[in-house]
């Protein structure tokens, strides 16, 4: 019924709701199976996944001890890879084999690829043979590659079909993949020649041929190209599935939406968070774990502003004398942090996005520079008068005004060309975290600031 | 034929090529019209959209100019706003009103929801009446609501039909949806009670029931919810295609995966532009439009960075006597501000993922302070010892780890609290942007360090 799609323990925005948490910890800590089969039958494996995520550790051992054998093996597949790790870790091999051995080749392999390889041989071993070999040579192609983000099981049909041998094979075809919107069109050496999709063959006649009817204009994914392309190219293109070719244009498997999103999803992500200075962590890492996981990005900030204290350390003179700049000094680094990491941004974004290209990246280089240039004489003028207020002295409003030209100019400069550059070199352009690219502002704001303090106003 | 699929005009990156831009370049300037076309010919509508966001806007005039009345509709809807909306303007009427014409109606509203009134009625008035109505009425639908997302076009069955009745429906429909994954069993007052993947239906024989095969556990879309929500779902439930229903659960259309990815992009790079003090601009935005959208955030930072200055201020004293003060608050506000920044992304991203609930808030809370905790400590070593090594004071480098600890702890709480109450409050978290929490923390890390040292090295 449809009211029924009403009733499903989350909330409106499809957030857990806390009650059912609360319900779920006290029937595992009550020890009761039955009831807490009863509070998880109606939940999906992605909702049920996110509260082992939410509990803690031990709650989480306790509620897998409890569920045992009815342990669904989709959940694992949802499962952040910290608390994967954990649970794959913790399970019993038969319970883990069991679990597994009802996914996807696709889905287990996202759950093998990162299990050390004692592990991962333990449990290839339990599935069946067909499976195992699938799953072994997913496995053989690159991490965040199209190999291993493909499912292999595709619906194939020769160029000389007419529609109805389409319908009649998947009529009696004994096992069809759960989801899958086109059928591949394929010459007798397995190479894509057409893709048709479901909907059109269900509209069409059965003696049209298929050949007639295929769109001949599709896009065929390479096996080792990184997934982060294949993201970019479903979203780009609005493609819903993908033939997957080797080296020599065979078809090998095909990739569909859902999977695609996923990535794009990551890989947004990755870039905020290298922009943020983060590096691989979960939500349910320990304590020392994230500890160690930012400590390289604080080390490499420590390292700049260093830098920019040697640069103040040049100026104590004219400090001592004046110490209202001391006073100002955080406003100057602050302005120039906050629009460096503005134009950064933008432009690690856009070369994501594969909208800042050689073809328009001088264009957008003047742009932010004088985006810089204006924002900078719009706060040297708003800045200044405050310095002339609060510290009655013209010169200083002078002073303070100039150093921001200057810094929210560098600001825009560096915000564009960084990134660009690192992107030229082969690097992350969204590695130009603020460390590097504020250390830059840093640099310049203070040297302008104090400088032109020191040679205005001693 | 499967090479020809090799053989798109982009880099393999699905980037576009360079050298294809400046061959479209050189056709408008020569304003060879059929050169035009066989460039673009072979091009995605995406990829031309593409060009004409990164050519100039007297390019781009040109261009617009040249193709004339071959200008493809769906070019119009991959544009993104700023450069969609100038070409709107700048195409004549006849031209635009040809070019919508063959749109389905989702793209359509997509296209007019921003004109103005008079331009958006004349456009309207030029569409056939049956999809003027239907844009009208998804235009009722209030902005960013899945009513404004979702397609009319929807194929139904009706629960007592088989999989023959199906089949010969389709066959003899006059028009089906360009793409549609699923049929919609609805009841004869049109609530939805089930749906059928199509590859379901084509793999069962002709006399099966579709009530006896149809997924009765499945999720409805209200009209009225909001599309980032409808994101989540899609991406949380792996969901290809979904019903939307009215305040009564009668179908009213269906929203499909690959709208809701565009969304899904959209909101991770919203939380990424708010964290970095951005709002809406586009990259094809003009200097002016660009330097006015970031003001505001400036401004904020401007007058949060001031209070910071303020604390300064009280310790004027002190500064005047240990002037190496002076040169190492750029490092405190620097480490505070970047491990605010950490963890403030952590917080926002799993806030917007639903990942970070009641239920496990108070444990993130504690781990966040624990691990700004833990980093302060580790840094408070090593600064200390750079402090005593540079300025051969030892209690110099006790003031400054001390003050370490405590502007790395207070950044660890604020990036966690800021969020989480700006959450509760309703407002958006990633609002808690660089300048709020970065000015607590230089706050803290300020007085901290400025008053350890009048405390102790006076």
């Amino acid at each position: 019924m449809a009211e029924h799609t009403h009733n499903f323990p989350v909330e409106e925005d499809y957030g857990l709701n806390v009650s059912l948490v609360e319900a779920v910890l006290e029937t595992v800590e009550q020890g009761s199976q039955p009831q807490l089969l009863t509070l998880l039958e109606p939940l999906h494996e992605a909702d049920i996944a996110d509260i082992l995520e939410q509990i803690s550790p031990s709650e989480r051992i306790s509620l897998l001890t409890l569920w045992d054998r009815d342990l669904d093996g989709g959940v694992l597949s949802e499962l952040e890879e910290g608390v994967r790790d954990e649970v794959m870790r913790d399970l019993p091999d038969e319970v883990l084999a069991e679990a597994v051995r009802d996914l996807e080749t696709d889905d287990v392999v996202y759950l093998v690829e990162d299990l050390e390889e004692p592990q991962q041989e333990k449990l290839l071993e339990k599935l069946d043979v067909v499976d195992r070999i699938a799953v072994e040579q997913a496995l053989s192609y690159e991490e965040d590659s199209a190999g291993r983000l493909m499912q292999r099981e595709v619906v194939v049909a020769p160029q000389h079909w007419l529609v109805g041998d389409i319908i009649d094979y998947m009529r009696g075809a004994e096992y069809l993949p759960e989801s899958f919107y086109d059928v591949i069109v394929v010459d007798p050496m397995m190479h894509p020649v057409g893709e048709v999709r479901l909907s059109k063959i269900m509209g069409a006649a059965r003696d049209v041929a298929i050949a007639d009817m295929m769109e001949k204009d599709f896009r065929t994914i390479p096996a080792d190209q990184d997934i982060e392309h294949v993201a970019y190219a479903f979203n780009q293109y609005h493609m819903v599935s993908a033939p997957v070719v080797d080296r020599e244009g065979r078809l090998v498997g095909v990739i569909t939406i859902d999977d695609a999103m996923d990535v794009l999803e990551d890989e947004v992500e990755e870039d905020m968070n290298r922009l943020a200075g983060l590096g691989d962590e979960d939500l349910t890492d320990k304590v020392w774990q994230i500890t160690k996981a930012r400590f390289p990005w604080l080390a490499v900030n420590l390292a700049t502003s260093i830098l920019a204290s040697i640069v103040i350390a040049q100026f104590t003179g004219v400090i001592e004398a004046i110490v209202a700049l001391a006073v100002l000094l955080p406003i100057v680094a602050s302005m120039g942090g906050n629009a460096a990491t503005q134009t950064l941004t933008v432009a690690v974004r856009a070369i994501a996005t594969r909208d800042l290209t050689p073809s328009n990246a001088m264009r957008i280089v003047v742009r932010e520079t004088l985006v810089g240039l204006a924002n900078g004489v719009v706060f040297a003028g708003i800045i200044g008068i405050v310095g002339l207020i609060w510290f009655g002295d013209p010169m200083l409003g002078v002073v303070l005004g100039l150093a921001m030209v200057a810094n929210l100019l560098v600001a825009g400069m560096a915000g564009i060309l960084v990134p660009i550059t690192l992107d030229k070199l082969g690097a992350d352009p969204a590695l130009a975290s603020g460390a590097f690219v504020t250390a830059v502002t840093d640099i310049v704001g203070f040297f302008a600031f104090l400088g032109l303090a020191a040679w205005m106003m001693l």
